[in-house]
């Protein structure tokens, strides 16, 4: 039997500022990452999206990100591993408050956007990050990208990981996400993303971009929450693991 | 026997922002407050001065603020009791982290500056701020102006509080401090200071500005960290409690 | 001839968040409000802002406000005269950047939000920002409520003033606004808003909320560009001033 | 006749910490680069600095940084170009506020840590900021380093440019700075860095690492203005200057 978790950034609104449909998305995922008020999130939405995603009985993840909330904490920064290691600690400490605060647990940390980025390749800033969630608490899950050097760092530190995969994204033959910037970066079409998926759960195979199947594992996949059609695919795709069987947890 | 905690804020620093002389102080008093990152501090000062701490056994507290690093937290803001006890819930689990991740143990919380302040006085936000310790760590102590509407805050939510006492500054008839911009608010003289000191912790009373005695508790003793004085200050005000027989502890 | 400004705050933008509907607005209004980066806004949003109230000839302000993203500036601060005044300057200055860098003026100067309101009862703040205003520039208008310690204040610094009036805000008996905490704070009604600003515009009165006729003088209204339903009572107001023969301009 | 200008960056302190020793470096300086707030100083302290610099008859620039005060503005950030000429549009302007206020002159722009290096070497980023510079104030001086990629992007925009020396850094034969990580990047005795500042002013020439000589155009020199020694090698370099004939001017 197979089984995945869907995850997905939440609780990235900002003083006045509403970002996201995170209510509406839990219904369909089975975890949530919460900002930390670096890149997003403050305190208050930090409480409610706490306390929504407990209601729902998700598994609850710290996402720190870079110090850059005037971009989203999307843009790299040379940051040494040693404030990497700061600021990760900070911020997990700083969601574990309102998880405490609010009679939960803490399960995982993933981290955002360009901290994300960095360390799926940087190894000392991977081995600062993984060292600060074990740190902190060594039964935590680190999410990183699947196969990436954070996953590396995470079973070196002895963590349990969990390899993500995204649907709307297409694959490089080594098994490395399509940059950003190259035409064929993404999946537009949902029936193309749902059996990519399928193929990634199934069978931890992925088609690459010429076509070769490479081996990837897919313990977790990204669901984006942004964009009017978040919602709708979000549903097909917890549909489509239903109906392949697939159990959706983590 | 009589006993009293001296505590002294530290962590100040922030960035390429030096401030205090923390190491020094730590070698005087018993307790320390640690900024943790939205009146002063960051990440890595808050690291530094946790592992200071634990390796001089010291008590280790959250020193929670307002959101103004520019005004170093101590222009009172108009925040409602929900902004308060998000800010302290989050700033709580900033500095749980780092105590965490060193291996040692939270003690107590004390709010910095005008949310202090604001907390001796205002019902709502203290009721807040109580909440917010208990609900993050009901085994938490709640350090507040002796007798202030804090320390009330902490007894009815069942914490273990602090009063705490100042002794350089002088209290009025009703037991409140003199406001700092009257012209006898500070005591200038060391001697007269430790007297007060000796005063509050062994006769459990201080003299107020008109001669009167007045009854007051002392749990715990603020020493000022910054000013070139306050090494010696610190010095001093622990000798005359060995010599009198005080343990310090908290 | 009556004339009137309608004005209304704009660029309240903050990297990827967006609000507020500022193009579609700009075709109602003859004067906007920038927001300066520190209650909300950010220099992107900011040059942009600018680029489009200049493409449809308004008249540009600044819109200085707290340094309170989280607290979107609305949330009162005790800070000095001093640092009114400089916070005032900083952000006319930045403004002034991007508008010249547009080859276009600036018009004129808002606070914003509790700045404002401070500014409207607090005589040394309102001294200190109108000699911010004067300083940077001494032909810019200072915009502030109607009758308020801002506007005496500008006029002592010799400054051109705006007065300005609300049309969705109930008037006191004694010309001020009755605060938001009241039940009968608001003008629900387009068709009643609409005829207390004919009656400000053009009889220089206004209805108190026991019924009195109160004088009051009305150079500008100000136009809540939030809600669902502002855009269309902003075509309702400049239709109902064209319909009266009121011409709009600053 | 020879002429130099000396320049120091200065106004680098924030709310209630203090750096650097401004007042006293300014009677050894001919022009001052003046933090704008993002990573570093703080609207009062640029009033402040503006005063004492326009008091002491010196040239007052702006000095843009990255926007991020807990890194002091060194740690690399992947900002686009557009980001980059907003940001140094706002903090011109920014600065501009107090220098018009004061009754002053903006004289130039020079680029702080990160962004400097990053603008030294990558093209579209220096022809944003030199767009940024003209746009603001065509007659701004833009200082950068000496025959770097900023340098070229303010000629190919018609701006009055100063190429940048620094007495206390060695060259590389190809006329670029060592870098900092490498073991001979500094100049750690006196009469070796005063001997370069006379052999790049008088000769045009720098001796680089391997010994060979390269040409070196020295517009202005960098006085670093932290550290203890910084107050005695300035005195000591406006000795050597002005002993040696050479105009010490803007």
């Amino acid at each position: 039997m197979n089984r995945v978790d869907l995850n997905c950034d939440m609780g990235e609104s900002f003083g006045v500022y509403s970002l996201g449909n995170d209510v509406a998305l839990m219904d369909f995922v089975s975890s949530v990452n919460i900002a930390c008020g670096f890149h997003a999130g403050d305190p208050g939405v930090m409480r409610e999206t706490v306390r929504y995603a407990l209601a729902k009985n998700l598994a609850i993840g710290a996402h720190p990100g870079l110090p850059d909330l005037a971009g989203f904490g999307r843009r790299m920064m040379a940051i040494s591993p040693r404030e990497a290691y700061d600021m990760v600690v900070y911020q997990i400490g700083a969601l574990y408050g309102f998880v405490r605060a609010a009679g939960g647990r803490l399960h995982h940390v993933k981290p955002h956007g360009a901290l994300y980025n960095m360390a799926a390749q940087d190894e000392s800033l991977a081995a600062a990050i993984a060292q600060a969630v074990k740190d902190v608490d060594p039964t935590l899950v680190l999410y990183g990208l699947s196969g990436s050097a954070l996953i590396r760092a995470g079973e070196t530190e002895g963590l349990r990981v969990a390899h993500e995969v995204f649907a709307d994204r297409t694959y490089q033959p080594d098994g490395t996400l399509t940059p950003r910037d190259q035409p064929d970066a993404l999946i537009h079409h949902d029936d193309a993303a749902l059996n990519q998926v399928l193929d990634m759960v199934c069978q931890r195979q992925v088609r690459a971009t010429d076509g070769q199947w490479v081996n990837i594992q897919a313990d977790t996949i990204c669901i984006h929450g942004d964009g009017a059609h978040a919602l709708e695919f979000a549903a097909k795709i917890r549909q489509t693991l239903q109906q392949s069987a697939v159990i959706q947890s983590m």
